[in-house]
């Protein structure tokens, strides 16, 4: 028979404990897992099964080895609308492993977006997903980083992550996304990603609302974010700045869902090797139009990092001519137009007036977030060339053939 | 001092409680909600505003009463991958209330698409649905039916909660999603919303997981499901069928969240009055295109209720030209093109060659997911007149324009 303390320590052990399971705060590995781990994935269709959905894609013809997902490690930066999202996203598609990096708590002003819940108010959002986003799927590695990569310390211990925090320490990780909020941040990972030679993809959502973008880097390859004023389906603004002012940017989860949902798609298409990859994808959300394109790098960029490597990746064509791009194989490549258009910009005069610096040539419902004040005038002929343009609606091509 | 019988009590009580929030079941009223109800939307730019970064739409130009979403009921159909992502989002907008019904159950299969979790596994879908979206905004009124809408006393209650579920009992509902996955699902949505004259959108996911569409459907002013073949970007098979034969279709939560995402979206310009509401928007993963297209009604059409709403439609046309579409004030019209160019279909014959009822011009990227066997071959002409056409591919109009 138990003593009454006896019976008073347990009270409060399980008081404790229903605090914690409401706040969303148990865990750190005391809480039981919501289900076992999985050892091998089973394409076995039965209601038990988590992966069935995911196994069947071999079936169907879309993926030849789904089960790769899990040799993959993917940096997640910024866990807000689109980040949280991505991970929910990769984590049920069950990859190897997810690091996170975030420095911002929750607060009910994120409840307009998907994922966080209001009792997960005051926690910090890496530790909030990550008990979320176990109990989804404890087959995935976690490892969290609550700071914020661009201050001087971060960024060092940020750059040694992404360079050895892949599936096996040491191994540098597969994929870097950023899903952050602002300039400053965007820049630090391109220097990073610049720096290791990472391959990473970005993505950004406009401060109305109702545009985003999704966009796929490959150093040496693509234009990188400093190689050119960023791309924009509309302008961007930092949600700080707005937030000190006394006012807030807009937000919908209809917007980051399908911000999230096409960055994870081009992530699963480059990783596991199907499909093709979208270098740059716009929404507009209201009118529902997609614009498309693709960027050389700038042999002038300001950052050194980035011209080396362009130089490698010049050597590197000019020996293996046939590497050049990851998933150069696996794309269905759009034909060449064989009448020898070549589409100009159709962002006006006037919308650009306030910019000083250089801008490149850029399909409709694609234009630049800023440019850049200090930039020589000479740089202008080389930044920013399209080569590939797919998708125009009707009207538009109507419109640019009529100038023809 | 209490009594050992007492403190017993006490723990059983804490255990079953526990118990409760973990396995995601308490709640029917007692478990206290997670954030207070909210009387009135506020604008005001603080952590602990759930509605701040929705309100900053007004203030952005996008929406010119955002407040006016409480007023709204909507009716979700079907809580799998993208209703149940559907219905969050609603949720996190502060929709005034909605109606969801389903009459499955949560399995552990259904972790690879966002938005259930484990511990859900053996709860039925609306009611795990209603537990989680209560708890992220309990300003939301929810009505949850746990049944097949397709049999005959379910059919009719059904029905009866579209005409008079309404934010005000006896008032119909503002918007019915079609989010089922078969073929009798979306048929009897069809035939309530012809009957009751009720404005629905509908949304798919292709079985290899790699496409999906949304149709927006105003009876007797737009192609209704029984019109023509069912629109899809690529074929459609029920999951059930699959299932009793050993094999499951595939499924990513990737494109449930970007059709969710897109439906969502459409709903809000529809609802608040923004942007553009798109008739048919399809989403081809493997090469992130997006094919938009709008159906007139088949004036042949088996469904006698499409038929007399075609007539009520002719009439308030012939009356009130103005009103004939709901959101066409707030509509950026799509400029006609001063070419001349009608695009006809670039689905081959190879394509349709099993198909053995009459086949509509469609635009790339669109197929019908079957057709009808029985149907009289006269009724081709009528059917399935493509009346928008938005956007193509380059390459694609090329190809169209070469065959003028």
């Amino acid at each position: 028979m138990a003593t009454i303390p006896e019976l008073q320590a347990k009270i409060r052990a399980l008081e404790d404990e229903l605090a914690a399971v409401r706040a969303g705060k148990a865990g750190s590995g005391e809480q039981p897992c919501q289900r076992k781990k999985i050892e091998k994935m089973s394409a076995e269709v039965v209601d038990s099964n988590p992966y069935s959905r995911l196994m069947a894609l071999k079936r169907m013809g879309i993926v030849a080895d789904y089960e790769k997902i899990r040799e993959f490690a993917v940096a997640v930066v910024g866990v807000g609308g689109v980040g949280s999202v991505t991970a929910e996203m990769l984590t049920r598609c069950g990859i190897g492993k997810l690091l996170i990096f975030d420095y911002d708590k929750v607060e009910l002003a994120n409840m307009n977006r998907l994922f966080f819940q209001p009792h997960q108010a005051g926690l910090s959002k890496v530790e909030a997903a990550k008990h979320t986003l176990r109990n989804i799927n404890p087959d995935v590695q976690f490892e969290t980083h609550n700071y914020n990569v661009t201050t001087m310390d971060n960024f060092q211990h940020f750059m040694d992550r992404i360079r050895n925090g892949g599936l096996q320490e040491g191994q540098p990780v597969d994929l870097v996304l950023s899903c952050v909020d602002n300039f400053e941040a965007r820049m630090a990972i391109n220097t990073a990603c610049n720096e290791l030679d990472q391959v990473w993809m970005e993505s950004g959502v406009s401060e109305n609302a109702v545009s985003g973008h999704i966009q796929f880097l490959i150093p040496g390859q693509t234009a990188c974010f400093a190689c050119a004023p960023p791309l924009v389906v509309a302008a961007n603004i930092d949600e700080k700045t707005l937030k000190r002012e006394g006012v807030c940017a807009a937000s919908l989860p209809t917007t980051m869902g399908v911000v999230a949902g096409l960055l994870v798609q081009n992530v699963l298409k480059y990783l596991l090797g199907f499909g093709s990859v979208s270098y740059y994808l716009g929404y507009n959300a209201m009118q529902d139009f997609f614009p498309t394109m693709a960027m050389k790098p700038n042999p002038n960029c300001d950052d050194q990092s980035c011209r080396l490597r362009q130089e490698d990746y010049k050597k590197k064509e000019a020996t293996h001519p046939k590497q050049q791009l990851v998933e150069e194989d696996q794309q269905i490549v759009h034909e060449e137009n064989d009448w020898g258009i070549e589409l100009v910009s159709e962002v006006s005069e006037e919308e650009l007036k306030a910019a000083s610096g250089p801008v490149p040539d850029l399909p409709v419902g694609i234009t630049v977030a800023y440019t850049v004040p200090d930039k020589q005038e000479e740089d202008t002929a080389n930044i920013g060339e399209t080569v590939q343009e797919t998708e125009q609606s009707l009207e538009e091509l109507m419109a640019a053939m009529k100038r023809l």
